[in-house]
């Protein structure tokens, strides 16, 4: 098989849907939806079956035990996919929508339409849920989409498509919305990165090698999504059992995530009544602590950090820690280590808490509140293709809204320019 | 000279100017853009007199009068410059704009407010003008700017950098919030398209070779202006009249830029009242006419339009003209060769003009109007960095609020997720 020829097929096909899927009813894509919900449910022992193709697989490869849980799907993991499907049909559709409309001197009325991006390429890793969530919210907004997802779960990515896109043209969405690379070689996403014409921006989803390899080498749009070294900042004027409720839920509630904090900044004029008690407990759920030369003297049996102890996303139970002079010191470190995602600041004093969201560059910023809020669903979305760390057209949690883009629309009696 | 060391350094001080130009507060750069319009005015001979030996040089080179005519500075265009510094003075600062704002059940305020993009790279071709219209709306956006001219026009932007950069940070704006890389050699563009860690956005203004290098081989975010192949069709239900007046002002008021008509697309069931006169005026004006086979029919002495015709931005004096049996094929054409930068409807059917609107991909859809008023000027904005002709980010004239990007602000009570 000619890899270039099959990718650049299938995302003719793609981008060939996108034109009528762009005006496509609402009505019309809810029922795709709806459809596709059901039929997951329906073939649920098909889908687990071949993945537990890609689980055997995977096992004989020896691939750690962390990366086989996100492969695997189970009835709860089905379901959950058909929930997505379900609670999309029921979110808004933003096609259409007109976001403002303003009339001119000379008559014109202009207005200011959401429209779908068109083709949206969405590459990611061993999750296949990503499969569902992805096809979901590009079919809601109106765009194709066209899934590469890895090799370990391809058995269980041809399955879900086989199922959903059935289940999307039954219910009258223009066939080829939906589009699966179902070859393993790295190639086909060589090709994609370069395909200007027929696709409209690519979603990375995945680790930062992934990340990095798209950002670099596509001349195709690229959403970037994920990376997040996050930090909290307890200032002098901080509330201690506040901070402590906030460090503990943003470190210890799913260290997992990009939304985790990495880093703990703690004012030298508290640090030595707060810090013990913090790393009491924090030790206590299991947390190894890594704290600069003044922490160390605060608290015993601290691991000394080292420069890139500051700059590196855990993603563990693992928590830097650095005693800070001021608010601006904690600044000038977010601003030097930070990867623009998400910073707290802690603290009663207005003019801090102001200059903190003032001053500090990153897609959400806090005050009194945990990292870990940043999410489509907790700031009221209803679904995230995944969350921006880039400035460029979405920033911070993308839903529906940040897969579109605008049209102007015109309305006039004869206008013509002097 | 290490032209990468070189361009890199200034990159850099512009990524570090852009810190605190970012939350600069909307006085200081009104007082820059004022002094920087003063400064233009007090120096205008120093820069008419440099501006003269890129005429020169030009003239040697034996360059077409027509981009001598781009590059020719004179009181009149000092004049202008300096009043856009001026008017942009007066224009609404985007940057803290709280563009909405809501409380989730949990009782967090989640804002978005308005924050620039940090570092825009401007690359351009002979109008020095380019250079103080470029600064002007970043500085106003709060955002560092690179800029880097043709090589046409080196010496004349190097005198208006002098003066406006100087006249900045005369009135307290942040230093090195401008930069002009003022060497001529291509290698620069290449570096700057590869420096993600400081630059964050690039836009390219000018012709269609410098705008297809930068999107191909550019790893920064980049912004596509300024292809437009449009149309006007003229459906069956139009008034001849509007559609006359309409037609003659999209190809003839400025035949040179991309707002203008290229292709004129006529429903067939009035081709043959509405053509010949409508010829009759165009050739009138010096239009050329390429037709397709019926409108050669209609009227005499017209061109044969080849398949060429219909893909070419003529940006000319020469008018396509076609036949269509539907508006069904009228828009099919459109979608075959259009840049998807502005389309017109002339009509007085409402469904047809409801069609058109929804079912036209373009960055502006017009009904009953001339496609001219593409315009960040005409459209209300102010002012225009370029008509973005992609879908990310951007799409269609480019004011000050695209030249910004979102922060999310939280403001909590102490709130942790569950």
């Amino acid at each position: 098989m000619n890899i270039k020829e099959y990718v650049v097929g299938k995302s003719r096909l793609a981008k060939k849907a996108s034109k009528k899927l762009s005006y496509e009813s609402t009505l019309v894509k809810n029922k795709a939806l709806l459809n596709m919900s059901e039929a997951i449910l329906k073939n649920r022992n098909y889908i687990i079956e071949e993945n537990k193709k890609d689980v055997e697989n995977a096992r004989k490869k020896g691939i750690s035990p962390s990366l086989i849980d996100r492969l695997m799907l189970n009835d709860e993991r089905i379901e959950g996919m058909a929930k997505t499907l379900k609670d999309t049909a029921a979110l808004p559709d933003p096609i259409g929508e007109v976001t403002k409309m303003w009339k001119r001197p000379n008559g014109l009325r202009i207005g200011r339409t959401r429209v779908p991006l068109g083709v949206i390429g969405i590459i990611y890793e061993a999750r296949p849920n990503v499969t569902v969530d992805a096809s979901a919210l590009c079919i809601k907004s109106g765009n194709a989409v066209i899934l590469k997802g890895g090799s370990e779960a391809i058995n269980s990515n041809m399955a879900i498509y086989n199922v959903i896109s059935k289940a999307a043209s039954e219910a009258g969405l223009e066939d080829g919305s939906i589009q699966l690379i179902d070859i393993t070689d790295r190639e086909a996403v060589n090709v994609m990165m370069k395909l200007n014409e027929y696709i409209d921006v690519l979603i990375p989803r995945g680790g930062a090698g992934l990340i990095k390899n798209v950002v670099k080498n596509s001349t195709v749009p690229v959403i970037e999504t994920g990376l997040g070294n996050c930090h909290v900042y307890v200032d002098e004027d901080a509330d201690f059992k506040m901070a402590e409720d906030i460090i503990i839920n943003a470190k210890t509630q799913r260290p997992g995530v990009c939304n985790a904090m990495e880093t703990l900044l703690v004012h030298k004029g508290i640090a030595a009544q707060f810090l013990p008690h913090l790393c009491d407990k924090l030790k206590h759920i299991g947390v190894e602590i890594r704290g600069c030369s003044i922490t160390q003297k605060i608290v015993d049996g601290i691991v000394p950090a080292v420069e890139d102890d500051w700059a590196t996303e855990y993603l563990d139970l693992i928590l830097a820690v650095k005693v800070v002079s001021s608010i601006d010191e904690a600044m000038d470190h977010i601003y030097k280590y930070g990867t623009r995602h998400s910073e707290v600041i802690v603290t009663n004093s207005y003019a801090n808490s102001e200059r903190f969201l003032k001053e500090v560059d990153a897609a959400a910023v806090y005050v009194n509140a945990s990292s870990r809020f940043t999410d489509g669903g907790q700031f009221g979305f209803g679904g995230e293709i995944g969350i921006s760390t880039q400035k460029l057209h979405a920033r911070g949690p993308m839903g529906l809204n940040e897969l579109t883009t605008g049209k102007y629309i015109i309305y006039g009696s004869g206008q013509i320019r002097q």
